[in-house]
């Protein structure tokens, strides 16, 4: 019996630029590489990016879509859970994070900020909302470490 | 054949001060005398009050509870719908909301605010968090012009 | 300060027979002259049929439909609430509802009977799947005699 | 770029007796040995004896539950999810499904059951309710071999 495995969130618009697709790359290889599972919303954009760099560095990689069809999530998704609940979604892969990492995104982001928040998760933003409660990230080795450290203290 | 009823979504704290209390009343009782439904989460502070303002105006209030019980809504809900999806039912507050006005609020307001912009929704804050996409109401008095043109028009 | 209106659920298939369609609208009108609301899927066939007999006399109809749009309605529906949840907004319907009936109905109502049942709601059926915990009923003039009884012990 | 993984989904109650706890600990394994993921409800019973059974011959378990707390989940689950959607999370574990094993069970289970059918998902059934649709299995061999060519063909 051990415990159940870590899991981080990774949430961002499903259309991003060449800049944020990069950054959610590292991101996803970082969360991989401290062991962590990776969970997202298995669309594009940022989740795909992000699900792209932790496929590279052997990690395992969950996308709760909001459709119905496995077929829908991008092809770096491991475990795919369809929902069929459209943006109410977010709720679930908010739920199922135990730590959140959110870089850039527009009403979609900000509604899964706000859910994350409300469910005391604690979310750290690269160039996302600025809202209270968000912790900034400078760089991808302070996020490394921030990682490090939850995963340890788990 | 008729069309379907015309849904009015207040969002905002389960707790609130007094002034926003009196506030959401006010909003409850313009929803109710211009003719439309109120919806909101079904619980305390400001859904309590503008239910509380619909209903001492002969308005129907409905509510979409987080809980499975519906004993735990508000009283001056007419309508119950207990949900047991916590949080994740603020998509169904908003879903159903031909238009949505935000009153102050704290994270689970932000999230349904995030929600109902990403659905497109119109939406009127009062004393809330400023985000783009909210329109800013200054006055009672606006608030139900607005509301009587959005009824007009759908 | 009142109490929250009584529910009534009508499950059974989104196409059925004209039949059943005939019985689905006395259902509806039963429902509605006994003062309780209609609550279903609000979609077509055993839906459509029951929330136009509650509006021929009278009554309050709730259609807590799959999809986002509230035009994907069946016309005799007052109050839309979109949940784009699929067949998941079954358990919404369900858990609204303070007695359910079921009319016929293929997988999709046999799913809404285990959920009711599961929830531990009072549920009738006419000519419906056989499973234990239904009620079967015989009559539309037995059904209106436990309807009364129920609104009135609520 | 690979496929997603196959998805088996147990079904069954969150309690059960020896002879069946012991079936789903078979099954478990099996699902395991023949490389699938196991998706389940993530609480006791069925749901634990197919997790353990898994998670002894090195597989991997999800557990789609019903609350909030990851605390809830049984000890044999690797990646949790918590949906605060009480029974309609049945919709999940049978959506994110690609094949369904139900055993035994009661009412949440015949939703379940009603779901996965409605889902159009291929489903199969030890000593469970009697629905059409559900194809019976009469021994674990035979259980085997479906699996396999289902994960052959997938």
């Amino acid at each position: 019996m051990e415990k159940s495995k870590y899991l981080i969130a990774v949430i961002g618009g499903s259309k991003c630029d060449q800049a944020t697709s990069e950054l959610a790359k590292e991101v996803g290889k970082i969360i991989a590489t401290e062991g962590a599972v990776l969970v997202c919303g298995g669309m594009g954009g940022v989740m795909e990016a992000a699900c792209k760099g932790a496929k590279e560095t052997g990690g395992l990689t969950i996308g709760i879509i909001p459709g119905g069809n496995k077929q829908e999530a991008n092809p770096f998704v491991d475990i795919v859970i369809p929902t069929e609940m459209g943006y109410a979604r977010n709720n679930l892969v908010a739920g199922a994070a135990d730590l959140v990492i959110a870089l850039q995104g527009e009403y979609g982001t900000l509604s899964e900020i706000g859910v994350a928040l409300n469910l005391g998760k604690e979310i750290y933003g690269i160039n996302t909302w600025d809202i209270p409660g968000i912790k900034k990230i400078e760089s991808l080795e302070k996020l490394r470490e921030i990682i490090k450290k939850s995963i340890y203290s788990a």
